[in-house]
């Protein structure tokens, strides 16, 4: 029989909701992980959320910080995005003795020094798997590369959202504004969907994998960073004429002076894989010294993608403990 | 400053020459890893061919079963090849608590289930991501779907020598033959292709996993393998003329009773990713219930990433302990 562990959701939302439900239906691990999962209780703002989520509004707990501190709770899945209270949350949490999961980028990449020492004080797990390539085992990859090559460079399609945008204006000859608003409606785009076309949602996401990479905090503000509002149906058509795409390419690599790193709007040739990440996909190519270009390519976003990558790094934190928690170089 | 683990090297040829060398001169692994090795010995036929893979011939060991046995030995990187005495090696070290990584697909496929009953005897890590697809961080990445996701289906080029034939064939429009003479020339194929060509080298990387995807031994007897040297230059070119290519194509998937597991070269569409692998490349596809399906690529061979994948697969094991070994379903 596998061991039964407590596990605390913290946000409902789409993402939270669906690991919930998961848990709470005994749908979360696969039998040959070796470990079951109990949902001790949730945390939102009250229990409609709760009852919307289709969950048991009995779950819901009235506060989050005593949440955590329950002594059944020994995993917390933070989903409720944003920087605050989610760091806070997440660093007492660490600290207390309880590994940490979360698909939160902006908390992350903003906060990740104080969430490692946190996981440092606690010897705890910290997982964020689902932070960036949404599904896409991403950080696992990273991680393996890390351990035997000095990683030269990093470069991705890390938004679904704007890869979407840019894809439907390409194979549709729409403009811009009518590629967004069919996101929008498709529930790929927010009804502000400022995040994702300025960059932002990238920004943090870069900053994490830099972070990763360097074994340094690079702060998301770092980052050199264009959306793609400004991209026009005349480019689009211009870089397929010449057989190749626009895509919104996050890079981080190596200069003699630190580190580059950079959202932007890029052309990419008709040969290069990037150019055939269509829809909502995610694709990211790690550079190691040794190895050579690793190239990844999946669902990057989506409650059960999403979900999934929670749900195994929950199973890691659960076999391995805090030799999972990735390290920044003092 | 990080521990010192000690390790000894089983079999100096090309890859494990590669690793005993970065062991010995210090650049094995990355600062960040928090890990240090030290080469305490290693096991070839003589003095001879220590000397050839530029190491001190004074680390020669006269009997690999005393040398794995040495108290400073806390990890053992076999990397001779073949089912035995590899096997046996394996399971000795494994059994007496020494932590085993290996890139041999040979022993791993044919004797999965006794080395994972001695890494449970000896509380043990065995790591073996360099036995399919060379450096792409490919066991990593199914085990972390694998954690919460049912897979239906694993597809992939994971043989870099047929992948480079029917690709030179393709691409310059020579006959097999000529192919096959210049993938030699390269040092890509052996003087006798056999294991590559006949598809034995596929089906043994397949049956690995097959097995950890369904946690069963797949043994690699199972696999229905037809080889490439049927393929001819009128069937590529009628490929490539109807916008595809031919692709030496391994595939375990989930029937109603029971696996599917095939070796045999395919016709792939162009819209396909895997038409796009050129040259010596490999190209896994892992398809998960929740998660779609996650596609990674990169170099599957060669001394640089295979010796790379088995070092990251050290400072895990050093990192994680018993904590890293696959399981199989009791």
């Amino acid at each position: 029989m596998p061991d039964t562990i407590g596990v605390a959701v913290l946000g409902t939302g789409v993402i939270g909701g669906e690991v919930a439900r998961r848990i709470a239906t005994g749908t979360a691990t696969e039998p040959g992980s070796g470990v079951a999962l109990e949902l001790v209780g949730v945390l939102d703002r009250g229990p409609e959320q709760v009852a919307q989520a289709g969950l048991d509004p009995a779950l819901l707990a009235s506060d989050g910080f005593a949440l955590i501190e329950r002594p059944e709770v020994q995993i917390v899945v933070e989903a409720m995005g944003g920087e605050q209270p989610a760091a806070d949350l997440m660093c007492r949490a660490l600290a207390q003795g309880k590994h940490v999961v979360t698909a939160n980028k902006e908390a992350v990449s903003k906060q990740l020094p104080a969430i490692l020492a946190a996981a440092r004080d606690g010897d705890t797990a910290f997982l964020c798997e689902a932070s960036v390539g949404g599904g896409i085992p991403l950080l696992v990859s990273l991680r393996q590369v890390l351990a035997s090559n000095r990683v030269e460079r990093v470069r991705g399609i890390i938004n679904g959202t704007t890869n979407y945008i840019l894809w439907q204006m390409e194979s549709a000859g729409t403009s811009y504004a009518d590629a967004l608003a069919q996101a929008q409606q498709l529930g790929y785009a927010e009804a502000d969907p400022t995040a994702d076309v300025e960059g932002f949602d990238a920004s943090y996401k870069l900053a994490i994998l830099a972070s990763l990479m360097s074994g340094r905090h690079v702060h998301p503000e770092e980052v050199d960073r264009t959306g793609i509002s400004g991209v026009s149906a005349e480019q689009i058509a211009e870089a397929r004429a010449q057989g190749g795409a626009i895509r919104l390419i996050a890079e981080v690599r190596r200069a003699d002076n630190g580190l580059v790193l950079t959202v932007a709007p890029t052309f990419v040739g008709g040969d290069d894989l990037f150019s055939k990440v269509i829809a909502n996909y995610n694709a990211v190519e790690i550079v190691g010294d040794k190895l050579g270009p690793v190239w990844l390519h999946g669902q990057g976003a989506g409650p059960n993608p999403t979900a999934s990558a929670i749900l195994s790094d929950v199973v890691e934190a659960a076999r391995t403990g805090s030799a999972a928690t990735p390290k920044l170089v003092p």
